[in-house]
């Protein structure tokens, strides 16, 4: 029964579903162009010298972040996990750069 | 110097990053739409009787998204941890709102 559950879903299942689905590729696409931007700053910052992370910007993302999840009714704290989920994510393509250029 | 970075940033590190910002407050916005959208879900699926999970949907989505990051030349793999970390949200969610029921 439960391995055939997508076989029968009603229809408001079936309609928020796609609803989950729209937003799942503009998150996908956002995604794709914030690590593009990422890796343009990750070039621009060894170009010239800079360190790869700065704290006084990471600390104004991340309550900037905490703003704007509180106003879009997001829980604050899931918009900080997502934050260092990302950076993460990041400072790993920065590794990536600095060890292929090494 | 690390400590006062932000103060004295280049025109292009600046640019960049309010890309990254305008980005960002995207992503917030539609994760936001996105759990009002799976709480909609699991009031659907409780007054319903249906399993939270549903491992045929959740393959799916894993498929699609992989598909479309890598069309958007993002990392499938990285898309693919994106989904598990947004899904395990999801999860705590249905779990509050179940024991906050109980």
């Amino acid at each position: 029964m439960t391995a055939e559950f997508s076989t029968e879903i009603p229809a408001e299942l079936s309609s928020l579903r796609k609803s989950i689905d729209n937003i799942d590729a503009a998150l996908v696409h956002l995604l794709a162009e914030r690590f593009k931007t990422t890796q343009q700053v990750g070039r621009l910052k060894a170009r010239s010298g800079m360190p790869p992370s700065d704290p006084v910007r990471e600390a104004a993302q991340l309550k900037r972040l905490r703003t704007l999840a509180t106003e879009a009714d997001l829980d604050p704290a899931f918009a900080e996990k997502f934050l260092s989920f990302i950076l993460a994510e990041v400072i790993q393509h920065h590794e990536e750069l600095a060890a292929s250029e090494g």
